[in-house]
């Protein structure tokens, strides 16, 4: 019963994102990391008719045979899938026939939870909400990203503010042994198998800054010409600035002389106290060689976020995104959930404004190619 | 008051062209000679706001300033615009801004036609006008190949059908003889800078076929592995159909063993009679080739063209796009209409089963680039 | 005996051109349109193999089997090639085994010239010594190509100078009356497929100037902003400009205020008086706009020619490169020639300073895409 | 004294590794990572000069001042460079003109030598040395490449043998207890930046195999299927499978059923005992996957090596290359060393059969994106 309020918890918690949307913006692929919200929309109830209803009830019927087609993500296990460029050039399924199969999707789940379930599907399904929840999140930055680069720049909620104060401004420095340490999840309730096995660790001296990087600490870099100073830069990093001639984070823009950023509200004026936001990996490592400090390892952040105040932000770490010391894939297509994206990618710690309630744990590994930077990511730095 | 009625008339067609469309319908641009049925709607409106209202009608108000950035297609001269392959990540304006953008403008145009224009302004209406005709095409067309990508094949209109019968299948040859004749538009009524100067051509003995190639014959090509033989190919044709994996007209499919076609109706069976369509000048050229026949000019097309059955597809031509001698830019952003494409691409001639109702003529000259096939080309032969 | 005298005149002469590199030279290709000097003078000594000795002399032993791999350029009957980007990656064959290889086939050659030969082989015997002269014109060509993109700057023979004059640096036309000519080639001697049939074709009245345009004139044209003004160029050939930050001819260098051209001698003072070299299609027709002129169509310059000193510049027509009435690719791998590139590409009449002596021709239709200008390509206006 | 003989030895060996070059070979850059063996032996010359010479002997006049432009490899803060796509491009300076450069370079360092040299400067000349080293190994590897890719298969030196036996062909696997250990360097003697500071880890209990995997091994993963099994790839090494069409380690082919590889000796018979050489990371990672095992992290490689027979292959790890707690960079060019690559690269440890003599260590970390594999890269298997 519990799993069943959660269920309708959470898929109504993905329309009301959405409540906000034009039809017309539901559709849109702009780059290739941005999803169309009714393809997020789509592809979480997909997960939940694939691996839940057509294997386990029987009389089940598919919404349409064509959809696996259409909504499948990346599962190779699952048959062949719309490549993630061009999700942007379907203008069917329409939004309406979405939200039917959604509605066609939740009846059966919400008649299968009325069942006892065994164990391993209950799991799945608490996987398959946390599924949605990841993407309740990009439909999020997926959104801000489709009317943020919109040449109208139209609110998504004009009511809505973004986070506005980085706690009380102070430069405080919060100093931890050395010592061994163990890191990764243990214990009752959901975690990703990304974050397995908990192991130990053993971390010499260090201190880690009780306050995330403010938008007008940021600025200091700018305006110091940080940008275009080759010496604080991995050197793809730098490929990178020059090639898409970066001079700020996403969404800010200098117009006639005043600091302006793209929030849900539209254009408004940059605030300096906020905590930054929408940097790339390779921006964040820049900042930290331009202070003479650096970025924490995850084990780093780890240990330390029991006394730190995290959440507003995701903080890129100095960690690869590697497997764990006795990490093992699930068998079968859930097992290509985490450890096939193992390579190339770097660790962030935390939560963002837009994690959905409940999702976020200490021992939470995201990861995103260091190029990156529509998610709400941020910088906290160590020493 | 005639040119308002015109007007009137050319306006709201468009829109019905649009009528059997979803919104999302509106928004997807595949590939980047599609646009997005949204944006011919806004960019033929921006045509009458910008070289009518804005510089003629004092008390003329422009609908929103942004949308000369999203609605410009190529003019440099005025100012800057989306690029076009940035058309298809556009959500906004929503297709009732476009709408509510169509009805201003076409308020404030039918005020000003109720007034006595000069000369050159009726000239500049008539232009507008024809070009809205341009884009209604592109309307049927860009539509066909947003539904027609669509792994769901939705059809466009379950009643429509397409052109059934090439004319009583003949092969029948028009022989026309050698001697000096003269191309190009002469007289009252609109034509195309284009179409200017008439002038005399010396042509020898030629024949042109009577009957369009039917899709009967092509799939004779086909089967006779006609894109597995290089040396009936232009050496960029053949890296064409082999980069591309070509072996079928466009929207042409081999379901097994059934040869189907997508059309306005779906996807349906093959109409053998019918004539083919949606093949590039590499594929005409190439298939004339295969016959030991040759494409006409366009010079041959013309002088032929009073005694042929033609306007059911663009017919290919040996033609490159060039001036006519005498030809002269007009001033100013029209003068960029034509001539700045008269470079690398094939002359078409005739009509199409789409063109808008008055707009075809004898020395009509339309031109793509020779690997395009979206339009509804064909094939008439000639030796 | 004369074909064998042309033979081996022709022969030597490729590798005279030659002489002044070091071996380094003779191994690179910077872009894809110029190959390494080493390549050619294997693909043309392969053409021989190929065309006269594999097929007609019993006791041939081929020189090496793996060379047709390597040595075709284009022709698809003739088997698996080298992709044309990859040339400059082979250092094997050496220039050594290169140079024995030619001996090897021209010893061959030789002995089969001392007897007689039907008709059909003398024709494809000179086939084969025009080629080689087409490639003696690319060798001139990409050697400049190769040593002018060094950042050294080195010489390709301190003593050997461009053409310096235009004629008399007049401004003077000569004028045309319309009427019917004809044009093609006729009568005994040799001539390319592409110059078939002769045919006739009307003129009106024209103009055409008698000196080709200069350094300086274009000059005018550079420092009038010519490249910065899109009014004169066609769209491609604007974005050309854009795309490649064109800003003059190439070779021409602007260092501390003076103009500068890479030469024969190496970096030399530009020459005003000299004819214009080494500009593409897209900047000789916006020149020509610039000027209020245009480029003469090939019939017009074939016509006008008699009476023009021409032969120092490739001279750009504004006629595409197509088939003339009547023409027929010849059979087999021979026909690959010239038919296939009748596509996107315009025509060029004339010669240049180091067209082979004897291979030009008032009939002559060279052709490149509208780009390319690594060749001694200028402008001859026309009104 | 000594770092004169040193230097002498470590310099002659570069020409000696060139010896069995032809002119041609010096030239060509077949891919991107791959530079011509001419440039190897400018770039390290430059890097005496540069760095030595010039800021420290104040007769000293430098061999050509163009040179700095051509050698430069990446560092930023000594001015332009040619980027690397173009080294393969430069006929010029010939090889005879970079022997000439070291010799100049060399006289003027072996008379710097013979004086007394501060620490700093010492320290400097031997990272020299260390570099040149390094770019030994590239000289290997690189003129394998060249060779190995010429479609003429020629030989490098057909008296040199690759390395042929795997240690007795059995599978035994060395354990290591659970504990803190340290790694990094530590001590007198040479060792690059990255090496440093030693630091603690812990580890928990592991095996590693004592031998590392033969091409017998590794035949057996491609014939059952291997490359077509998505489930035992990353993601991103899936795409480079198919992208790239890979299906064998690369120098491997199947020739009429027989298994050749491409060595010094030209195409011989693959040799089943012989240590796997040649494969990315994402192979290595996808045949210890479908092994059932993993790759080393490289801490426990580092504390194994003791134990095991190594410096065959460069041994691919499970860490991404990352800095060591207490890292910093040199404060200058020489700090562009190694920092700024620490990002999407993957370590490896060891050594290989043609890594310059002493230049191994086993705390030495090379590190290559993980697709590369034209270096002596294996597999040795963890659990």
């Amino acid at each position: 019963m519990i799993l069943k309020q959660a269920y309708q918890e959470v898929r109504r918690r993905s329309e009301l994102i959405c409540a906000p949307l034009k039809t017309e913006d539901y559709v849109v692929q702009p780059v290739v990391d941005v999803s169309p919200p009714k393809w997020h929309l789509g592809h979480t109830t997909w997960f939940f008719e694939t691996f839940i209803l057509m294997p386990n009830v029987k009389e089940y019927t598919e919404f349409d045979s064509q959809y696996n087609f259409v909504f499948n993500s990346y599962y190779e296990s699952v048959g062949a899938r719309v490549i993630r460029t061009d999700r942007g050039n379907l203008s069917r399924p329409s939004v309406e026939e979405v939200m039917r199969y959604r509605q066609y999707v939740d009846e059966a789940m919400i008649a299968f939870l009325d069942e006892e379930q065994p164990p391993h599907l209950h799991s799945l399904i608490v996987l398959g909400l946390n599924h949605e929840e990841q993407h309740q999140e990009l439909l999020y930055t997926d959104i801000k990203y489709i009317l943020g680069h919109n040449p109208l720049f139209p609110a998504y909620d004009a009511s809505r503010k973004e986070i506005n104060t980085v706690n009380n401004q102070r430069d405080s420095w919060l100093n931890i042994r050395e010592g061994l340490y163990a890191i990764g999840f243990e214990g009752e309730g959901f975690c990703f198998d990304n974050e397995l096995n908990r192991h130990k660790v053993y971390l010499g001296d260090y201190a880690i800054r009780e306050q995330l990087v403010s938008n007008a600490e940021y600025l200091d870099f700018i305006l110091a010409g940080g940008y275009q100073d080759f010496r604080f830069w991995h050197a793809e990093g730098w490929d990178w600035v020059k090639t898409n001639h970066i001079t700020t984070p996403m969404y800010w823009y200098n117009i006639e002389g005043q600091w302006l950023h793209y929030s849900w509200q539209g254009l408004q004026p940059l605030m300096p106290d906020a905590p930054l936001a929408h940097v790339s990996y390779y921006e964040a490592a820049a900042f930290a060689a331009w202070k003479g400090y650096r970025l924490p390892t995850e084990a780093e952040w780890e240990i330390a976020a029991p006394q730190l105040n995290w959440g507003q932000r995701w903080e890129w770490t100095e960690s690869a995104y590697l497997p764990y010391p006795g990490f093992a894939k699930a068998p079968g297509a859930i097992g290509e959930y985490n450890g096939k994206f193992m390579i190339n990618q770097m660790v962030l710690r935390g939560a963002s404004e837009v994690t959905s309630p409940n999702h976020s744990r200490i021992t939470y590994r995201n990861f995103f190619h260091p190029y990156l930077r529509w998610q709400f990511t941020g910088i906290r730095l160590a020493r």
